[in-house]
């Protein structure tokens, strides 16, 4: 995509205050080439007159319906709670909007299988779902890897996703609504494992625990959970993903071919500095996920844009975001039963 | 121990002469203490002779039975093949030797049985079987931080055992052999779940396959394969073993706990060198399991001769034997019957 | 700063199109906040007018003096040959321009020092130079912890540019122009040096030679040389600068103090994946500066614009330009006669 | 050297049961082939006892001069203190007795050279010196491939000898006897740099200072130093040697060349476990010279035995000695006069 060539600007609204979704409008009215934050929506008034004050947006709504009849606006970015994802994804369709929806696509497959639906119907319109982790640099340089073949055929996809301990509290307040952890977390990590290996799951079998917060256990969640998969090109899939980890914030990855084998961030590493000290050779963490997918994040939105000024599809799909739901449904019920599951 | 202390020398007879029999012979002959290499057996009488000549031996047995009739040998080192380790724990034992014996402690669980009522009838004598990594400086030092409690209570255990793909041949050909990758090569990696969790599978759910190599369909076995166990204290369990690793000889483990984290040659490094050209950055890898559990072989012959002369018992018990018998065979199960099996 | 807020954009004319004049230009045009690229000038007509096509620029100049005319410029970036740094400088700030400007300030110290008075005579106006390495966020990341006294008392201070072999021939090409190693490379050095310690040389012995390429040795120089300076605060400083890597862009930085070691960027790796293969266990490498300090390139004209919006003063002031000149003409000097110098 | 066969034994005395002594005690007692620990000397009657009892050594004297009498040694083994090293050379040598000898060969070079002239009037005599580092597997490694070309022609060796700061007491007390940094821990690196490039030192800068302890002033000493040397082949030499590394004992060494570049243990990590906490992701450090060069020291006494046994030479002869005596001489020069020496 030409840099500040003389392309109308997609005027995007942006839809949700949380800590992600600041972070999306920040992007957009500074980072990403051939947008401007045109619109901003929440419910708290407050927060929404803070945030385009700092940002210079005119435009304020905490009506999400009244934001998609403004003209002025080409596109949504849904960065709003999971909840009333699907509902939004439709109605911005339907007012002529493009959509960018952060995951999950819905909280049910069902709902999925609507927002299939609003799409296809819309087919002159772009859509594209956040798995953000597909536009992290060393990600898509390890998958350019792959798909060229250096690493043979696949046969074990290993995935972390780790959060920090001391995030715990957070995690423990939203436990009500998160969907549990393969929802809420090892999604991402099943996006990158249909991603590398090209293949789709054909069994499943989860286990976990409260390690640590028995907390989880009221919602038949752990705060550390595992599965095992087989896809059907044989490959193996384990994913673990985990609410404590002492050292900091963990996405790691590991795809071992016939011919090669490649990590990513199996060192999850703030930066490039070492430090020697009485605890040994060490290198400090990333903190969190805005920190460790912070390109990753301007990445995809601008995808999106970019999507929409030339045509191009969007390599994430509708279909990325159902498949990954139902997968991560299936996990979610082996883990609760204990059971080996077949898809 | 005292080192060099004027301790009586404990004789050893060493059985078989493969690469791992002719490693522990030169161990015993010149860097266990308070050993002496004090006879040789093997079918081969050509490399009897070369070896015992090399390593200035005597006492020269074909035969087993002849071999435990010495009265010069006080102790037995078994690296037979697997299938005769058994009748001569028992043969040994009833002679009144003390037993050391490589894995497996049988072929199938019946002979662990076996083996431990020959164990039981012989309390006076030393008998202990060869989990080596135990007796690895980087192991030792992990297991000691994990009792210690430094890293709190254990979430997953993750252990690999991946061979070089340039030994396939000598593999394909011992395949109809072997028992399958969880006896012949997972083993090491349940004992050390079981060592360091200090405790027991519940479940097991197994996969794999031939992704390199279909010869190993033919045993009903995988060049590549793994495993997910829950474990009794609700640690996760994953294990991997394979014969097709690009990089050399790679034994990795991790455990994930509720305070700490730790991995224990996480890079099979070989040694301190690293070397930047037009590769990048690397390290070279170990090559095969005497390169890198060189001192461990040593350690754990050791461990055998202290306990004869100080009347200590071995850490690694016949039990220990027969139960990772047993959870290698419900693995070998899984796998075959592609279902989830409760201990 | 406040991103994206209603601030007047910063007017910028870029000067220079070679490689890191491209990419200063298509920072400003993009990614840079509150600038706009109102302006692009280089001899290459040609060059010229692709570049602006590309980034939608409607101001065009073959000529320097007449883009300093333009009212609608009000702050220039020089990425211009070096020699041309001081003129420009002096006749941009008269013309009432921000100026920004690569390293060098001058070609010889008598340039830099008309530089100061030209800036000097300009109080009202930003004078920056571009010391991209302190605007990285590892390095920033470790200067704070320097500052903070995290690793007490500096003793040693260390720190290597090598370029990679394969650029050999652009290498050789500019050795004329270039005025040897310690001034076109080890500058970055310097510079972090006085950075890092607080402190000024008393005292430098550099060796060097030509290793690969005796093409060096016609301009006095070498395509690998080093020294070993004596700093004020007794902090002993040792540079390295070559043109040979055979792993690709490598700048590497070490401080040891009395409480800590800081290293930055002792792997020059590319991202974050990490390959095994037959190699061994390895990391691939940034391949040149633009892309290892990507973000800085970006960070320091943000800085820059910065200080024009809201008046405070650049960390990097036209004496720092003087001063590395100074020192890399001393090291230059010790080297041509193999003498030690003292300042 | 074949193991363990039926050749004689060589009956070492060991002199001198500091650290190091006891150490090498141990190793000739359990860990060198073909040696037998024949007797032990010191002036310490009790810790002569005490060792002699534990290791099961019969003869046993406070007497050098009667210990090189007795006609059952074959051979010493010098761990004394610095300053006898000559005269018990020449003794043992016109006593018949092969010589091994920890570095210095002497504390003057003119004693060094006396030592040369007693190694000369025996040349059936093995004589040996004990620089470890050649011994390491690791350095070996390194060594093995620079001698093969695989780096191209050396442009910068670099090397550092890192003592940790806990032991600065023992430094501090030993700094009147010590010959200073350069003589006392720099000379392991100037025989690596000698052995590594294969040539010798032109001339030599030195700076360095009192850090962190004032102490070693009295001494005209310092607590961390540095030099730059260019040796005659035109490599640049960088050694930096210290007493207060905050992170553990520190020996690495680069080397870098026209083809490649080679690191050995630039982490000087203890073992092959990493650990992942609330520091990071960190490797724990070897704590001193007996752990880190634990095989290195066993291997170098074993050189010595099979050169006696053998008829082979030594790699590492007499004028070794002299040679880096008489550098590190140098190097403390000009480290006192703040000059540069040209050899």
């Amino acid at each position: 995509m030409p840099k500040g060539i003389n392309v109308k600007k997609v005027r995007i609204g942006s839809v949700g205050l949380g800590r992600l979704g600041i972070r999306h409008a920040e992007n957009i009215a500074s980072r990403v080439q051939n947008a401007e934050l045109a619109a901003l929506c929440d419910l708290d008034k407050q927060k929404l007159d803070e945030t385009a004050n700092r940002l210079g947006v005119s435009r304020r709504f905490c009506s999400f319906d009244e934001m998609i009849d403004c003209k002025d606006v080409d596109a949504v970015v849904l960065v709003s709670p999971s909840a009333l994802h699907t509902r939004q994804i439709a109605a911005a369709l339907s007012a002529g909007k493009h959509v960018f929806s952060e995951k999950p696509l819905g909280v049910t497959v069902s709902e999925c299988k609507e927002a299939e639906k609003a799409v296809e119907a819309h087919p002159e319109l772009v859509f594209m779902l956040g798995f953000m982790r597909r536009f992290d640099e060393s990600y898509k340089y390890a998958h350019d890897k792959a798909v060229a073949g250096e690493i043979g055929k696949p046969i074990l996809f290993r995935s972390y996703s780790q959060d920090p301990e001391k995030f715990i509290d957070g995690a423990i307040a939203f436990a009500p609504h998160s969907g549990g952890q393969f929802l809420d977390m090892a999604v991402h990590d099943i996006d990158l494992a249909r991603w590398f290996t090209g293949s789709e799951p054909e069994s499943v079998y989860a286990i976990g625990g409260c390690y640590a917060h028995p907390e989880f256990a009221r919602y038949q969640d752990g705060d550390n959970v595992s599965c095992l998969m087989k896809f059907k090109n044989d490959c193996m899939v384990f994913l673990f993903a985990g609410r404590t980890a002492p050292h900091g914030y963990n996405v790691e990855t590991e795809v071992i071919g016939t011919k090669g084998i490649l990590r990513i961030a199996s060192v999850p590493q703030k930066n490039l500095v070492e430090i020697l000290d009485s605890h040994g050779v060490r290198r400090e963490c990333s903190e969190n996920f805005l920190e460790r997918f912070d390109t990753a994040y301007v990445n995809e939105v601008q995808e999106f844009v970019d999507c929409i000024i030339t045509g191009k599809k969007p390599t994430v799909t509708v279909y990325d975001g159902t498949r990954v739901s139902e997968i991560a449904y299936a996990c979610k019920s082996a883990f609760e039963q204990g059971s080996l599951l077949k898809f």
